[in-house]
């Protein structure tokens, strides 16, 4: 009864649920303190101030009609007019607020996106190691996905070599995570470029636009002196798909942009289909209060130095046991090198000294695992003294 | 560039979008106090003060962790947990918060079942007049959608009997709107058995559920002392969709949710595919803050008797002009028979007179217009002349 297209689906979520309760189990047995989930990805920050601020302005001085009725299925003008400016301001680009979309998160703004490009047959290109909810969704439209494997020996940059091989007509759209969930990596400016420049030539091969979908959460979550890419400045049909989960440290709010750069291809009637497809995905509009938070938080952001602590001390402790790891240049993951072949051993092994973390081939990059940092430091430290025991296990 | 799939909205929104500016242009014209815009179903009343006051309490008194970081992608078990205790104290059902997942509005509530019930090739049915984005929304999952003719000798009541007519073994769903939009009609519990029959009958021939889909934003605004059947009651494989947006007038805070009875077959699967599918669809979770009002407002409504009056006032005037209308038993929407065979002429007559109604062929039901009364009684009021001399054209 339950539709044979979903069944992929929940048998992957299982595995998730598995752990999720595993984790459960362990934190009664060994009492949650000794219990080190570097699983999650769920920001343990609270939000800056101003977010509450701006929810007191929201719930006491704006007009109720104005604060809870339907605004456009795109948002509201003042809150896309917020956001183009800030592009604007940011990186010299010439944004109006008609280039703008509010979406429920980076989820759906990747979905309406898809919605737009893909018809049945389609395809879409990913780099491995990817978010396996990349494909999930494209087959949502009837889009597969082709995986460009990992570039370990460059340092997980998007190979664009191997890129121009998956190259066929019916691919529509190549996804860059940048900085990068799993590994923490920032593409270099010169990745992208190759990127780019394959994607110009097959354009023109095959007479049809191929989207870059630029999903960039992480954006402002930087912890190096490297310097994220601004995308549209390499490519021109680039769609940026945005979300303040991380920066202002609120994913259960669920707000975030498509940008529709003004010089991509029939930029205007993409950001009408980009609307429509808000409402023909079912989600209408992005909810208004978290619409109207962003606008008055702007420049907010959350405490984002808690990560970089986090970053440098569990990459000592980590590298410290006698690990490879990459060290994180953004977002909020330790890429670690398992020790053994098959990772899915290593997790387990880490298990038994009460480390959760997650296997690489869930990105698609068997080999390695991925340590989340976004919890609290308190948790780092008290996980030293279970990463040396793990890590004697292997290299004595 | 577009994916050939999204073509057909975009030509049906350049006519939503030409009617919208063309409202624009009249107000610019005439005043907007001069132009009576009937043709929206955005509600013109406030939430009620308990909204305002859980906001604060959210704001104020809460963990910030708790109110802004990911919840399960179910919801709070905590607003899951008020949701299915109303339920049941309502309806005498015998929900748990496992049987309820929060949505971001109804809109994703019904994708997301979608999501779990429809493979390509499935079909549904509805029965005209009927909401446009229905057929929209299950061509997102490739599902066709057969349309039950508008029963007009019979009230516009669902028609069993040609229901009947349509059933085929790839039907996996049968959506039910009640209190109806763009009617006004509350089923009645006679009708919705008949149809009950015809899908068990149905059932046990094909070997498959086919469920109802029970659609019930309109659930608490009836206006006469029609009862507004619990479907559950008169047949299992029901999925309730519901949305506070007019109950508690805040539709761009875009919360809602599906109910999962116990009874239906394989409820607690379901349960699970339907959270999946909360993730796959890319909405990840409902909006926390939404979820936490409605939580804190289960019992508060808006200012629904204004409804009443509305529905009264505008009954007396249209008819008064000499139109033949359903007088609205709830939801808040006049169902007008047009004057003329072609309803579009109708439209066309009392734009004339600036006044904005919406064609029934948009429903798959031509020969009527809808007038949507949930905006101010002056505005009603002050269209009375109007309306009489647009009835003076036809009957003299």
């Amino acid at each position: 009864m339950i539709a044979n297209s979903m069944k992929p689906f929940l048998a992957g979520s299982s595995v998730i649920r598995a752990m999720f309760e595993e984790g459960k189990r362990m934190a009664k047995v060994y009492g949650p303190e000794n219990v080190y989930d570097f699983s999650v990805g769920n920001p343990g920050l609270n939000p800056p101030q101003e977010v509450f601020d701006a929810i007191d302005y929201i719930n006491h001085e704006m007009d109720p009609h104005d604060v809870h009725s339907y605004p456009s299925n795109a948002g509201y003008e003042s809150t896309r007019t917020a956001v183009a400016n800030d592009l604007n301001k940011r990186f010299g680009a010439d944004y109006t607020f008609e280039n703008i979309v509010m979406t429920v998160g980076a989820g759906s703004a990747i979905n309406i996106i898809m919605k737009c490009l893909f018809d049945p047959g389609d395809k879409q290109i990913v780099f491995a190691p990817y978010f396996v909810e990349y494909a999930n969704w494209a087959r949502n439209y009837g889009a597969e996905t082709l995986v460009v494997p990992p570039n370990e020996a460059g340092g997980f940059e998007p190979n664009a070599e191997e890129l121009k091989k998956l190259l066929c007509p019916e691919v529509k759209a190549v996804i860059i995570n940048n900085p990068n969930n799993p590994t923490g990596a920032i593409y270099s400016e010169e990745s992208i470029k190759a990127v780019a420049e394959v994607l110009k030539e097959a354009e023109k091969e095959y007479g049809h636009p191929i989207y870059i979908i630029a999903d960039e959460p992480y954006r402002e979550l930087v912890y190096t002196d490297a310097k994220v890419a601004y995308i549209p400045d390499l490519y021109d049909n680039t769609l940026i798909a945005y979300s303040w989960s991380k920066s202002l440290s609120m994913p259960g709010d669920r707000i975030g942009y498509v940008a529709v750069p003004p010089k991509s291809d029939e930029a205007e009637e993409m950001c009408g289909a980009l609307v429509v497809a808000n409402r023909v995905c079912g989600d209408t509009n992005a909810p208004n209060i978290p619409q109207l938070i962003v606008e008055r938080c702007i420049d907010a952001r959350a405490d984002l130095g808690y990560y970089k602590k986090n970053a440098a001390d569990l990459y000592e402790i980590v590298h410290g046991a006698g690990f490879e790891a990459i060290y994180p240049q953004g977002a909020f993951y330790l890429w670690i090198k398992s020790p053994v072949e098959n990772e899915k051993d290593f997790v387990a092994a880490a298990k038994d000294e009460r480390i959760l973390i997650v296997p690489g081939s869930s990105f698609a990059s068997p080999g390695w695992v991925r340590a989340s940092f976004c919890i609290s430091n308190e948790t780092i430290q008290r996980s030293k003294e279970s990463w040396e025991v793990l890590g004697k296990k292997y290299f004595g």
